[in-house]
C-alpha cells in the first residue's frame, strides 16, 4: 500500500466534498437547475476576483484564457510589453507574437521579480504600448511579481492595459482587481481553486472592454463579448464543462466560508513554513527576494540532481512535487502549497523530502526541516 | 421526490462506473501514472474513430476542435464549402468566415440532408476549393448527412479536404475514418462518449496534415502540430482535463466491451424504436428521409407549442429533452437516444411524452407509442 500525496503547483488535490458534488448525475446546461448553479458561481467568482466585473468562464485550461485575452483585446501590429521571467512569461510572448503583435520583451533572470521601473522605462521609451503582459506568480520559478506597483505605473497610460496571468495567484494572495485597477486577470481551475483542470477564467475591466471593441483578431471559441452576453443571461456561449461548474460552486462556497483573508493567511503561513523548513535543511531558495506563496522553488544542493529528488519522492514516497523546467531542469525542485493544502500536508512534504535527500546521499545537518516548519505552524506561538 | 431523466442530445447521462472513476484523487498530468492512462486512451480513441491516425484531445467543448480545425488547416482567403442545414452547419460558416476564409454556403432546408450532387457541382463549378465542411449528424435537426458518398466525391480532389463535425456521429453510427477517407473528424465528450462536457477531439488524416504545413492562421491553445508531437510522447501540450481523461479511459473500455458494432446496433435500435413510438402517436418526424440515430426531431402537433412539451416534460415529469432552435423553436422537440441510454430509457421517454401531450390537450389516438416501441425492443421478435 502506498498513499499518494499531491504537492505540485497544479493540478492540486480536490477536496472530497467537491469530488462528491461532481459525481452527481449530470445537469443539462440549458436547464433552469444549471442556471441557478451558474448564477451562484458568477457571484462567487466576483468575490474571489474582488471585482464588480463579470468573470468569464471557459472550458479549457488556463492557456486558453491567455490566448483569448490576446485574441479579444489586441490587433495585429499592436505593441505589447511581455515580462519574461519563466516558462509562463515566455508563453505570453509566444501567444502575442503568434497573433502578429509586436512584442517588447523584458527579460527577467529566473528566480527574480521584474523591476517595476523597467516597465516604467519601457513604457516611456517605446510609446504607444497597448498592453503590459505579466504573471502575478511565475509558477516555473516560484516568483511573485509586484503587481500593485506595476498597476500604478500602467494606469497612468489611458491607451495601455495591464494583463495579469494570475493562474497561481488568484486565491493564493491578495490581488484585488478593482482596487488595484488590473485590466485582465486570468486563472485556471486546477490551482488554488482546488478543482480538476478544465476551466479557465478571465475577468475583464471596463478599460479592457473598450480594447475589445477595437480588436480585429479572429476568435470564436474564446469570444469574450459573446461569453459576456451569455453570462448576463446566466448561460454559456458553448456547452460548459458542467461537472466542473458544479464543483466550482462547491469550492467557491468553501472559499467564502474560509473568507479570502483566511485563504490568503493560510497560504502565507504554509509558504512561510515551507521556506523555513527547506532553509533549516541548509537548502537555498531559488527566489529568496520575491517568493510566491503558491509554490516554493528550492535549489538542488551540490551533487544532487533536482530531477532525482522529484523521482525519489514520487516513486519511493508517493509524493508528487515538480521539478525545474528548461535551463532550471535538474537545478531546482518545487514544493507547492496552494489549494486544498493544510499545515500537516506541508510537514508531510518536508518529512518526505528529508528522507529523499538522505536517500540521494545528501548529508543533512542537525536541524530538522520539519521542526522549523512546526515552529511556524504550531497553534500556540 | 422527483427523479431526473436526461434525454437531451448532450450532455448525456454519465454511467455510475465513470462517475466513480472520475472521483478518484487527482493525478498529476506529468506523472507516469497519468501517462499510462493517456496511452490507453490514445489506443481506445483510434478504435473508436476507426483510424490509424492520432486522435488529438483538447480540454474544451466540441466547438474548440471545430475552430482548431479551421485555424490549423486553412489560410486567409482559402475557399471552403460549408454545408448549412442547421445550427451547427451555420457554425462552420461563422468560424471559417471569422478567420478570413472565403465561404461558399450550401444551404440545406432544415430537416433534410445535403444532396451529394450539390457538393459535387459546387466543387466543379467553384474550382480551387480547399475544404468541404459538414456535419455527420446535424444535432439541431436530427438529420444524418451521407458522409460516405460525400467522401467519395471529395477524395477526387487532391487539394480539397473533407472536414466532418461528427459531434453526435462518432460512437453513434458507422463513420470509419480511414476506410472512407475522412480528413478531419471532430467530436466532443458529452455525447456518445457518455462523459461530462469538457473534452473535444480531432482526428486528422495525412492529407490534412499536409494542409497544416501550409496554414498561416494564428493558433496557440488549439495547436494541432504541437498536440500531435506531445501525444506521441504520451503527453498533452497544455494541462489536460485530468479527471475527464480518467473517465474517458473508462468509457473507451466500455465501448470496447460492447464493441463498435454493438454500439452502432444499439443506437440504431433505440432510434428506430423512438421513431416508431412517436409515429404511432400520430406525430410527424422532422427529418423522415435522413434521420440520425443520435436524436429524433419530432414536429410539434397542431395546436401544441414544442417548447411547452419540453417544459412540461422537465417540470412535471423530470425528463430533460431538447426543443427546437431558431426558426424551429416551438415547432419541433428533440428526443435524444445517444450515449448511456438503453431500451427502457426510450420507453420511459415515450411514456412521459404521452402524458405531457395529454396534459397539453393533445388528443392521443388509440395507438400507444410505448407499445410501438416495445414491438421493436422486445427480446423475442
Amino acid at each position: 500500500m502506498k498513499k499518494q500525496y499531491l504537492l505540485a503547483p497544479g493540478p492540486t488535490p480536490v477536496p472530497p466534498r467537491v469530488l462528491q458534488a461532481m459525481s452527481m448525475p449530470i445537469l443539462h446546461h440549458r436547464a433552469p437547475a444549471y442556471k441557478a448553479v451558474f448564477e451562484e458561481v458568477r457571484d462567487g467568482l466576483k468575490y474571489l476576483f474582488q471585482t464588480k466585473e463579470e468573470v468569464l468562464v471557459f472550458a479549457s485550461s488556463g492557456t486558453g484564457a491567455m490566448e483569448g485575452t490576446i485574441a479579444n483585446l489586441f490587433s495585429p501590429g499592436d505593441k505589447v510589453i511581455a515580462v519574461n521571467g519563466g516558462k509562463f512569461g515566455e508563453r505570453w510572448g509566444q501567444i502575442a507574437a503568434g497573433y502578429g503583435l509586436e512584442v517588447i520583451t523584458i527579460d527577467v533572470p529566473w528566480g527574480t521579480a521584474v523591476k517595476p521601473e523597467d516597465i516604467a522605462d519601457c513604457l516611456a521609451r517605446e510609446g504607444n504600448v497597448r498592453g503590459v503582459l505579466t504573471q502575478a506568480s511565475e509558477t516555473s520559478t516560484g516568483v511573485m511579481h509586484p503587481i500593485k506597483v506595476i498597476a500604478d505605473i500602467v494606469k497612468k497610460y489611458d491607451q495601455t492595459i495591464l494583463v495579469v496571468d494570475a493562474i497561481t495567484g488568484v486565491g493564493v494572495f491578495d490581488l484585488p482587481m478593482d482596487a488595484w485597477g488590473l485590466d485582465v486577470v486570468v486563472t485556471g481551475s486546477q490551482k488554488a481553486l482546488m478543482l480538476p483542470p478544465g476551466l479557465a477564467f478571465a475577468a475583464v475591466s471596463q478599460k479592457a472592454w473598450g480594447f475589445n471593441q477595437q480588436s480585429t483578431l479572429p476568435r470564436y471559441y474564446f469570444d469574450f463579448a459573446k461569453e459576456l452576453k451569455n453570462a448576463k443571461k446566466g448561460q454559456n456561449a458553448y456547452t460548459p464543462a458542467v461537472s466542473l461548474i458544479i464543483g466550482l460552486r462547491e469550492v467557491l462556497s468553501m472559499i467564502k466560508e474560509e473568507t479570502l483573508e483566511g485563504v490568503f493567511a493560510r497560504h502565507a503561513r504554509l509558504a512561510s513554513a515551507t521556506r523555513a523548513g527547506v532553509q533549516a535543511l541548509g537548502l537555498e531558495l531559488f527566489a529568496p527576494d520575491a517568493p510566491s506563496n503558491a509554490v516554493t522553488a528550492v535549489k538542488a544542493p551540490e551533487g544532487v540532481d533536482g530531477q532525482e529528488v522529484v523521482k525519489v519522492l514520487r516513486d519511493d514516497y508517493g509524493v508528487t512535487i515538480a521539478g525545474g523546467q528548461d535551463h532550471a531542469k535538474g537545478k531546482i525542485f518545487r514544493l507547492a502549497h496552494l489549494g486544498y493544502v493544510d499545515d500537516l500536508d506541508v510537514l508531510t512534504g518536508l518529512a518526505a523530502l528529508e528522507m529523499a535527500l538522505m536517500d540521494l546521499g545528501y548529508e543533512l545537518n542537525e536541524r530538522s526541516g520539519v521542526r522549523a516548519a512546526q515552529m511556524i505552524l504550531k497553534v500556540k506561538k
